[in-house]
């Protein structure tokens, strides 16, 4: 058996180990259009900012050390051209050579990737200006960086690619500026998670300009200035382009694949594409999305590694189902990990799902760790629910234990969890670790306190079209947390003598509880919620509604 | 509705506040034995040892805190000393009054807690020989240790509260001896992973003295010897015993309640004892074991806590039941992290399942997060899991992201997970924090590949049975590995030169391959037995074989 794969970075290369390891008889071809296989991409930011010293640890693998460890036959700078499915065989130009030249294959496997976009913004192409997808792009980004005298450093997209690098920027001493076209960095999460983001990026010195899309690049002596869409002008002696992807889907179009509206490559569940004898995986393949149902793409190195592994058991004779990307992610920005997996909320909402109807969110802040043990941090968590309790997707943000609780989710999701699930899960308990009602577990029980009924939240969204006619705020914090700032016009009741100061409210209004983070304030909506009023407890409490409301 | 509740630290608190937040109405009385409630017990070592300075931190709530918070009467230093479950009344005593009193309920909960053994051994009475437990016993300790000029500790017994007060009182300047009757510490992991234990232990400068009980203890001046089984005598400033516990069973035993045999108290699912109006919960309830469906007690604040809250919902009108408990749990060890889920191997041996038949292992020392960015550190992994791919529990040990593993394989159980389901399961990933495939992932392609019969294993305990008539050992790592220590007798041939060399190898007899960790020992068994050798690869490679064979 003959098997031919293009691309040799995440999803290529492990199908070509992995169809090794079973069929030490097959003859495999790999081929890469660039210089280089099994390259660290999720490294070269680190390796940019001198976090990860020696260019030599990107380069997992040289194409010697993969055909001697695996016998595959790599040839980079080898780029298949183009695809001829009946007569199996594809046409491959060498770089090197110049040379065109047909390779036959009894199996295909397609990984080709994707590209970074680039817009045609005027003075796009200008010298200062990189992307940054491949050891290429980061030698010329670290030559520059080295060779030059820099300053400032302008990011335009606040993606994973965007605040990597804005984060190694600024550990190189650069003044470092983003500019990002939407209202919010870091889009799987919903902006009342990412203005945590925006927050400590602004505490690191970082300028964040959001809803401000680039208009032109102007060439200026050595720099160059970032003309934004509300005229702003940024100064910068480096730009770095991550605007966003799209999948190589043009080769599998152009040799008659189907491909959906984006040019992504459409698979079955075996991940075998419209041909009988072509395979698809990685970031240009449209595979199922395992929260809904629907399609979808993921460019992440994790989906395109099992998809490697499953497309070469698959080839050697199984039946192997990928059963879909739910999109768990991580990052680390500065100081911060931001994580998340399944739906978010802007999902839900593009697809036309109604809050408080179709679907439920738990805002909670719980620590870390036990908090009588030195070193506990706050760690923000936002949990999506349907209505029959199913997990949808949860977002966390903080300094410690953060990336934990999002895989907890997600495994809980690969199972079809429900909130009541999230309850009983027995995690690991020591005070460094964690508590004895994990942060999972208590999410758990916030939602299953909403499902029940025990708990009517709002959210942070919501309190400024609270009408203060039939409404009132009561802070049920301390006194010297109260006096640190509340929500305007807020009753002050503090948690522990609100049985003796019931007396104090008015029945006929709907009381819109608050504490810091939302914990006394569910006590305190029970108290007052058996004794007849009508409660609301704001989720995340003042914490996310300062949070919130932090001007960027 | 009258609630009485007996014992007010994690689970007994947990259900008197849950019950508050879910009926205002409820009369809840709290009686608690010692003077304290709700205290941070899994604290208590990091106190004596300085991690946590302030004693008030241990204290999570006083009985006025709680009673302002909660509106439930909390009397501590109150003893309930008899049940009359016919009359649904207890009998208690006041301890500050000396005087007993009746006290009526509707409903009973029992959350009574365990105790620390203290076996008759000559001299255990001695005045610098301590359990550590509660509050009082932190205090005389910290006394104790304050007031004299201590230079060395001996702790007796190897479990959690053992080794955490071994890490302590070492980082408080003494030199630490543990002594356990076992041939291992921390019980719930299987021998060859404590090994790593052992081995760290003794790096630390903490003399362990195992399979090694204590015979007496000799007051000897101001210290004590501490004479173990074999003879061997410590001197001791201080003594530390963590022997084991027992569960409170006494009380619920004498009113007639069922019992099982260790004193434990029967339950059904939603925790109701044999009495209708009374729930027990915590380290003395005997409930179910997750994993094997048979019974079991687990003295863990997570499954307290649960079940606390359970019971309360219980009481309110719900029938919630308790699912049982799997025994996930984590301890730091010095700098490592200990942890582990479900069963282990020596249980499943000591309810006769053979291993290769009834179940099988994976080991596997993958990156705690991807090897190009700087600190990644080895996790061991254990796994175990039945023949049909059912997982039945997995230990980990190492410095990072070691609990986390746990916690993901801890969800996967719950949902009663298969190895197959390990390898899909989609967690975060970014070099920081983890590899494109995870260590879940890639114990359960260990675990696949063993239950597909891609890889026949051989585990570390073997190697000395192994017939060197029959077979022969063969080191596929480099040459500078090799050089550096190997199993006495190996070939060595590098993997990457074994399609070349494979004339050198006898094809009548079985190939042991080792590596350093067994990936590239897999590699090589593929190779050389679709050539048609019979293979088997060391499962942890040299790494494990050195570790297990740790002189300790």
């Amino acid at each position: 058996m003959k098997v031919v794969i293009v691309g040799g970075v995440a999803g290529g290369a492990t199908a070509a180990a992995r169809l090794r390891r079973v069929d030490e008889n097959a003859e495999i071809i790999l081929f890469e259009r660039g210089e280089y296989i099994s390259f660290a991409n999720c490294g070269l930011p680190y390796y940019i900012g001198g976090t990860i010293e020696d260019r030599d640890e990107l380069l997992l693998q040289t194409p010697e050390s993969f055909n001697e460890r695996f016998g595959v036959d790599v040839r980079v700078l080898n780029e298949v051209v183009s695809i001829d499915k009946e007569g199996k065989k594809v046409s491959v130009q060498d770089h090197k050579s110049g040379k065109t030249y047909d390779e036959s294959y009894d199996v295909l496997v397609l990984s080709p990737g994707s590209t970074p976009l680039r817009p045609p913004i005027p003075g796009i192409d200008g010298k200062n200006i990189f992307s940054l997808w491949n050891i290429p792009d980061t030698d010329a980004i670290k030559a520059f960086v080295n060779e030059h005298d820099l300053e400032s450093a302008t990011v335009i997209g606040g993606g994973f690619i965007g605040l990597e690098m804005a984060e190694n920027l600024h550990d190189l001493g650069l003044k470092v500026n983003i500019a990002e076209m939407a209202p919010q960095v870091m889009m799987p999460i919903d902006f009342e998670m990412a203005q945590i983001v925006h927050g400590h990026l602004k505490k690191k010195g970082v300028q964040l300009h959001l809803n401000n899309g680039v208009k032109e690049f102007v060439q200026n002596g050595d720099g160059t200035e970032v003309v934004l869409s509300d005229g702003t002008r940024i100064p910068s002696d480096l730009v770095i382009l991550s605007i966003g992807i799209k999948p190589n889907g043009e080769l599998a179009k152009a040799a008659g694949l189907e491909v959906n509206e984006r040019g992504g490559i459409v698979v079955d569940e075996n991940l075998k594409t419209s041909d009988e004898n072509i395979y698809a995986l990685g970031d240009a393949a449209d595979v199922v999305d395992f929260i809904n149902g629907g399609k979808t793409m993921i460019p992440l190195a994790g989906p395109a590694n099992k998809q490697g592994r499953i497309v070469a058991d698959n080839i050697a004779g199984a039946s192997k189902r990928y059963k879909g990307s739910q999109g768990t992610s991580v990052a680390k920005v500065f100081d911060l990990t931001v994580s998340s997996t399944g739906t978010n909320e802007k999902t839900l909402q593009r697809l036309g799902k109604v809050y408080g109807k179709d679907y439920h969110v738990v805002h909670a802040l719980p620590n870390s760790h036990a908090g009588y043990y030195p070193g506990a941090q706050t760690i923000w968590i936002k949990l999506l629910f349907a209505a029959d309790g199913k997990v949808l997707g949860a977002q966390a943000v903080g300094t410690e234990g953060v990336e934990k609780r999002i895989d907890v989710i997600a495994t809980a999701i690969r199972f079809g969890a429900s909130v009541y699930d999230l309850t009983e899960l027995e995690l690991a308990y020591a005070p460094p670790y964690s508590s004895a009602k994990d942060p999972v577990n208590m999410v758990g029980f916030v939602a299953e306190n909403i499902l029940d009924g025990l708990m009517d939240p709002i959210r942070v969204e919501e309190i400024p079209d609270v009408d203060l006619e039939k409404s009132v705020f009561l802070d049920v914090r301390t006194e010297y947390e109260h006096k640190r700032g509340t929500i305007p016009g807020s009753l002050h009741i503090p948690v522990d003598e609100l049985r003796e100061r019931v007396g104090e409210l008015d029945s006929s209004k709907e009381i819109v509880i608050f504490c810091a983070v939302g914990v006394r304030g569910h006590v305190a909506s029970r108290i007052l919620g058996q004794k007849g009023f009508k409660t609301r407890n704001l989720m995340g409490g003042f914490s996310l509604y300062r949070q919130y409301h932090l001007p960027v």
